[in-house]
C-alpha cells in the first residue's frame, strides 16, 4: 500500500506520475492539493487571498466561508474530476473523494485564532481551517480491495458540518497512517529538501527517524509543514516518508531508489 | 431502491428532502442539479452564457471548455460536497460522485452541433455536452450494499476523455435504468407538469405509459427534457417517474403518495 501526495503549485508536472500509477498492481492512494488554481481562481473573481501570521510568526492563509467555497470548486470540483478523467482514460478504476465523503476526514476546527497585524495581538474568528483528528479507511479499504483506486483531496469536515481548509501534506500523513501505508511519498516541484533552496544542488539525501532537529532550519515556506507531515507519518507507523520530484519519468520507482530526500 | 433527482434551479428547497432520506431505510440515489449557482458563479466571472438555437427550435446551452470547468466546480465541487456534508451531518455515510467517477457515466459526446443564428444555419464546433450511452452500476452497488449513500452529479466522460455536459434529469433516468429503481422522482420547485405554467392549480395528475403524446404540448422549457426523461425511464423498466415539488414537508412521502404528475 503506498500513498502519493502531489502538490497543487505551478509548475509540477502530472502526467509521468498518472502513467506510473496507471501501469502500478500495488494499491495505491492519491492525495492532491491545487494551491496555485486557487489563487488564479480567486484573482478572477476580484478576491486577494488573505495571509495572516500568528505571534510565533507562522504565516497562514485566513480561510473565510467564500475562500472554503473556492477550495471546494477548484480542489474537489476542478482539479480532483480532471485528474480522475486522465486516470480513468488510462484504464484505471478512479475514484475521487474529498475528505467530507463517507465523513471520511474529521477535523477539529480552530475556531479563532491568534494573529499579529500591524504590530497588534488580535483573535480573529470566522477562519475555516482545523487540524485532521481522525482518519475513517473503511471507504478507502472498501474501494480499494474492489480494484477502485481512491483519488483524494480537501476539504475535510469538522464536527458541526461545516468544511474547513485542512493541509495537504499532513492530510496526506494521516490517512497514509490509517491505511498502514509503508511508503508516503511527497512530491512537488522541486527535488526534496534544499540546504539552498534556489540551489537544486544542495539537496539532503537522508533524514534518520531521530534526525529531524538537525534539518529544520532548512525547511523553509511549505517544506515548514512537509517536515511536520512526515513525522507525523513516521509516529504513525509508516516506514517511509520520501520528499521528492513530480517532475521526472516514473516519479514513484524515483523517488523509491532515493531520488529526493528520504526520511525515517 | 429509489432514485431521487432533484434540480438545481432557485428556490428549490433542500432540508426537507435531506431530512427525509436521513430517515429512510430503503436504499436511495441522489442525483443534483445546480444551474442556478452555475450562472451565478459565470456571472461573476465576467461570462455570458451562451444560448443555441437548433433548427428545429430547441434552444440549449453551448458549453464551451471554460464552461465544463464551471460545471465541475458549481456542480461537483461546490453543491455536490455540501449536499455531502449535510448528509453526513445528518448521520448518513453519503459519498460523493460524478459522473466521471470509476467511469460511470460513459457519454457520445456531439462533436459539433447544428444552430441557426441571425436566420442562417451553421455548423458549430468546440461544445462539450453529450448524451449517456452506458452507466456502470457497480461502483454504486458496491457503495450502497456497504451502507454508503451515492450523491451524483455531472459531469459525464466522453469517449476520448472528455468530461461533457449532459442533461440531469436523463442521467437520473439512466441511473434509474441501470440501477433497477422501482421509482424516479423527479423533483423541482414546481408541484408537478402544469396545463398552465403559471396556475400551480393547473397540475396534470397522472400520465398513462401511453398518453406522452396527449401532454407533450404543455411540457414547456425544462419539462421537455423532463417528459423525455421520464418516457426513456419507463423503457428502461423503472415502474413509475412521479415529477414533484421539493418545496414541502417529506418530499419523497409526498410524491409517492400521488401529490405530484405521476407517470407510467
Amino acid at each position: 500500500m503506498l500513498v502519493v501526495k502531489v502538490g497543487g503549485a505551478a509548475g509540477t508536472a502530472m502526467d509521468p506520475l498518472l502513467d506510473e500509477l496507471a501501469a502500478m498492481t500495488e494499491p495505491w492512494v492519491l492525495v492532491h492539493g491545487g494551491n496555485a488554481e486557487l489563487d488564479a481562481l480567486a484573482r478572477r473573481l476580484g478576491l486577494e487571498p488573505r495571509f495572516v501570521t500568528s505571534p510565533s510568526g507562522h504565516v497562514s492563509r485566513y480561510t473565510d466561508p467564500e475562500t472554503v467555497r473556492l477550495i471546494q470548486m477548484v480542489y474537489r470540483g476542478q482539479i480532483n474530476n480532471d485528474l480522475v478523467a486522465r486516470l480513468v482514460t488510462r484504464g484505471v478504476r478512479a475514484v475521487g473523494l474529498s475528505g467530507v465523503d463517507g465523513g471520511m476526514w474529521r477535523a477539529r476546527r480552530k475556531e479563532s485564532i491568534r494573529v499579529v497585524e500591524n504590530g497588534r495581538r488580535l483573535l480573529l474568528r470566522g477562519d475555516h481551517t482545523g487540524r485532521i483528528e481522525d482518519v475513517d479507511p473503511g471507504l478507502l479499504d472498501l474501494l480499494i480491495a474492489n480494484g477502485y483506486r481512491p483519488v483524494l483531496t480537501l476539504p475535510a469536515l469538522a464536527e458541526e458540518g461545516v468544511a474547513v481548509n485542512v493541509d495537504g501534506d499532513r492530510a496526506a500523513a494521516a490517512i497514509a497512517t490509517a491505511m498502514g501505508a509503508a511508503d508516503l511519498l511527497i512530491l512537488s516541484n522541486t527535488p526534496g529538501l534544499l540546504r539552498d533552496p534556489l540551489d537544486p544542488d544542495s539537496l539532503i539525501p537522508r533524514v534518520p527517524r531521530g534526525g529531524f532537529a538537525a534539518v529544520e532550519g532548512f525547511a523553509q515556506g511549505r517544506f515548514k509543514k512537509k517536515l511536520i507531515a512526515a513525522q507525523e507519518a513516521l509516529e504513525g507507523g509508516v516506514q517511509r516518508v520520501i520528499l521528492a520530484t513530480a517532475n521526472r519519468d516514473a516519479p514513484i520507482a524515483s523517488a523509491r531508489a532515493g531520488h529526493g530526500t528520504v526520511i525515517g
